[in-house]
């Protein structure tokens, strides 16, 4: 009965309307009459509500995608900004079709054939009603299709997240071939683990939307890249580090607030239903762990830079957010300010690190914000909230440590000694712009600035690293 | 009672809502005598669940005008950017107010007073119950205003796409008066033939969301556009062809993610309720369509160029957005991945030939994305949906073909022969910005280009044209 | 019984929610006892609806973050881009923080302790229901922490249109002191006699999502704070006003274009249920004033200076959300347009009265956008629609008025003569993103100028002010 009502709500053919209308002047007096089953019932409205709610959250993390290709394009340089847009308008593409193909049954196989590590529930994707091309209802409250193409959006994150670390310095094709297999296959036989309601899932391990299975996944895939890769020419002289700024601040902030606006979708749409007292929690929570990131990253920066650091705090906003993803729907508000603000602090103490200490060069702080605060947030669940252990906390952090980086470490060294993982010297000095695309994405200021005698795309930086 | 109605009704015909309401009315009654005035109902839930996800949907499909605005001034020079966010922000107001004065009377008129191909049910907006300026519920499952305002954020659509094909030469005064019409009268005419219950319509000629109603009525007006006013200056050498690369890729990479972002309102919307089963499968195809759009123009933009062109796959993604509007609520995934994938290889070689063959100069590939796409689009659901007709749906094509350039041609002649179409010579050799509006799009970097020798607001260029 | 239903989803008063409440319950269970009452109710599915309607507006009203940042960096010069963003990052996060902390108990404190003028119902915020951390439903059909989280993005807003209108020149850490009070204390008293339930309420003032409450509070603030710090260096000369152009007209209009766009959450939450018949008003009410607008800025503007002016469009639709924000959901579409194209008219008129009669250096028109297009809209309520009388409309913009400047005064000028107002001229000159923040916005493109001979990041102005 409420099949055939959604589909008669749908957009019935002139062919069958007849036949409905018919059908619902029966139900309608035969059935309203001892009111039952009469037509949508409230399972049905609320079935509704619950996906809509899913679908909207489904477009917001869409558009994280925007937010990561604008934050990493605005904080790298003018000469690889056609690169990096193309590597982020791949990736979502990339993403969306292997998660298609094979993702969703790597990462919800149903049943696992390698203990509780490994399983697959065959190529392809298919409503298990199958006729028509239609859905059943999924568990969840929303329908299968939702459920695919909610998950498909957050798989292209993981891989995006390391394109920020590798930036400036990796050949594309090179790149695409990793990001392929890590999204297709390394991330979601993770995410099986917890989410596909593996080992980790039965262990106790929580986290609610992904401060691990997501964030420190892709964080751990941008630690091992950008350690491979090397830093970037120029960044590490003999006469010290010389910082490289990124060239657009406005393209970096349109990336933070876009990742903030979608992380409404990212986070809230992790409830798997609307369910109003979770749903609003969760936006509560991620708003003020957000905040309290800027606030913690602006303190600590102006203390040890001596100025307000733009970057820093747009870095203190994802740190607070990422740290708060594991835990938003279980925290107290207060509790979410804690471990937002903590965030801010360690993002920058971490970018301070790798930067001047470890000299791995990030870029963007993609380690510093998706790894360093991916595992705090996975922590602060252990200690922020009674019914969660620590000690599991950690063992999952560990877990998808190991797993990542041993994958990591086969997929880049694997495409090292292929087809190669850097690009030339030349190219890096000239710019993967026009060493890879042929094409600037600047073409009218950054001509000018060679008719001007500026150098601004071939850079004649003395490397001596 | 009548929130009862509105509930589960798809979209009937004013010829079937009679019969409909009375029979409801019997139901209703024996129903609601016994509990009447209870509170809501599980109808009026599930009402304001589809007025939710319509306004939804409304207000993703207005940023798309924030996507065309971004993404056609990312494809051309610095020096007329000015003169193209003065026509998209123009454009969005016109439409609304067009569409408030005539436009949704012209496009859903009732009855038809010539034929089934004209008819007009009065100026301005009102809803049927009229008093305190307040609404009954329209039959769709939604308000009056909603559908108002979903169907007049559309209608400005189709006026950006010609915006794209004629930009840096079109004076802006005669691109408003075409504008004004265009989409005040030959959209919305056009429209009612297959959405406002006209001739094609009562064919079984389907278009789910606008490849033809929308895109392909906005590329053939592209299309006579660009051939009428000529290429740009500097674009058709006695040397060869000149390419004119786009200002800032960035802008164009969030015009495409935007747009994409909004798809999910136009395609998501044109469901008309939020069936769950309906909009979550849009959702998929859609989404899919624009990945393997991607990758289609990637791969043959790579054999073809061999290199890996941003701008290409920019088009891709919007191709196969294009091609699967058509079919969206009727394709399995598999298809809406082929489909999309064709058309982004259909992309690619359109650019090419338009710009290389047939030498229709088209700044942003509006003609590619969407005629060509467009086209190719409603095809596809004559070929991949086996209720469908391919002769019905090729004779939509020519019919809305054939209308659109026949208007296209009247009014961009009649605007020729009186006020002018192009800008002078001297004009578009200094940029539009200055000509037309006396500012600059970036004051500061352009003075700086003329203080460093530069000429960017004022190219020599040898025009041999 | 609909009706009344619909109504109290509105909000009503602590006084009568628990007779609304009673009867609900007995509606409910007189209905419902009969049918099993396992599963949830129509209650919880229209309760689930307008909980995810209140959590869409409030993601949109996030948002529109974005679009002030863009706007106002857009508006002004590249040389003060990273001081502009770095506010309004700032903004936001403090607007969140100190509403969870003060702000939400100061606004809608239940008793008021000082008259109807001031009340506080303590710091921080809890779920009455208090048990481990979760909710309770609220009065307004949607949960205590979406009540909370919705309002707190409307609260930084009055702080960031002060942000415009005193760019360019204002200490960043005292404009951060400013915001904190402003947005934690004046803005949230004063929000009180209104929305709280104060003396503006009882007295049938109606200020439907805050013409008034926000805008014309911000536009207070601005006014006075453009007064005291005094035009930016250069640009009142011996020889006459010297225009400052904005660097980035581009972001600009992503700034417009997102306002809008979040705009649909500012007045479409502020229906405070998804009442379908009111917000989809609203929704038409609010786009057509902007598009009218549009259309009465361009057409006064293009008469004043026989130019089509891209910057006064932008303001024009900004000019007409504005106007319409009083009263949004009590006008019909005729009478929205007719306050949308008057704002236009005005915005263009104020713009050029305080650039060149009163001589108040406003870069991005803060003042006549908010201020003077707030007041319009406040009165538009009180002449359009009849049940609102025009005297008190006047009474509280009035009183708004004078409490906001006074606010606003004291704020200034304890801030002026204790850490200092305005940067050094030097560093104005040379800009405050090095000055206050030794980061440049487009570093390689700066860079350039200056290796082009350029002067862009320290223009010799010739300052006679």
């Amino acid at each position: 009965m409420k099949d055939f009502l959604f589909g008669f709500i749908g957009k019935p053919t002139k062919a069958t309307s007849f036949i409905i209308l018919s059908l619902l002047l029966l139900g309608t007096l035969s059935t309203f009459a001892q009111e039952e089953a009469a037509g949508p019932t409230v399972a049905d409205a609320i079935f509704t509500a619950n996906n809509i709610w899913m679908l909207v959250a489904t477009f917001l993390v869409f558009i994280m995608h925007l937010g990561f290709a604008s934050l990493e394009s605005g904080l790298t340089r003018a000469k690889n900004t056609t690169n990096i847009l193309f590597k982020n308008v791949s990736i979502i593409s990339i993403g969306l079709l292997t998660y298609a193909i094979v993702g969703f049954n790597l990462m919800y196989p149903g049943e696992f054939s390698i203990g509780q590590f490994f399983g697959f529930a065959g190529f392809g994707i298919a409503s298990p009603e199958g006729a028509a091309g239609l859905i059943e209802y999924a568990d969840g409250g929303y329908t299968y299709w939702t459920d695919f193409i909610f998950q498909a959006m957050f798989a292209a994150t993981a891989a995006t997240i390391v394109s920020g670390a590798v930036a400036e310095r990796i050949k594309i094709s090179s790149f695409l071939v990793f990001s392929t297999i890590f999204v297709g296959i390394v991330y979601t036989v993770a995410g099986s683990w917890k989410w596909g309601g593996g080992w980790l899932d039965a262990m106790g391990f929580y986290d609610f939307a992904g401060s691990t299975l997501v964030h420190s996944v892709g964080g751990w895939g941008a630690l091992v890249g950008a350690i491979i890769l090397g830093p970037r020419l120029g960044k590490y002289m003999r006469s010290g580090l010389k910082p490289i700024p990124g060239h657009s601040l406005p393209l970096a902030a349109i990336g933070m607030f876009l990742l903030w606006f979608g992380w409404y979708g990212f986070n809230g749409g992790s409830v798997l239903s609307a369910d109003p007292e979770l749903i609003s929690l969760v936006f509560v929570t991620t708003s003020l762990a957000a905040a309290a990131g800027v606030m913690g990253a602006m303190m600590l920066s102006w203390i040890v830079f001596k100025k307000p650091d733009l970057s820093m705090i747009l870095n203190g906003a994802l740190a607070g957010l990422v740290g708060i993803t594991a835990g938003a729907d279980v925290m107290t508000p207060m509790s979410s300010v804690i471990i937002g603000f903590i965030a801010g602090l360690l993002v920058v103490g971490s970018v301070i690190f790798f930067d001047k200490i470890a000299k791995i060069d990030d870029p963007v702080g993609a380690i510093s914000v998706h790894l360093v605060c991916g595992i705090w947030g996975t922590l602060a669940v252990g200690i922020f909230a009674a019914e969660f252990s620590f000690t599991t906390q950690l063992i999952g952090v560990v877990a998808y440590g190991v797993f990542t980086v041993i994958c990591a470490l086969i997929l880049f060294f694997g495409i090292k000694y292929t087809m190669g993982l850097r690009v030339s010297e030349e190219e890096e000095l000239m710019g993967l712009d026009l060493g890879e695309h042929g094409m600037m994405a600047y073409p009218d200021f950054q001509q000018i600035a060679e008719a001007g005698g500026s150098t601004m795309s071939m850079p004649s930086e003395n490397v001596e690293y």
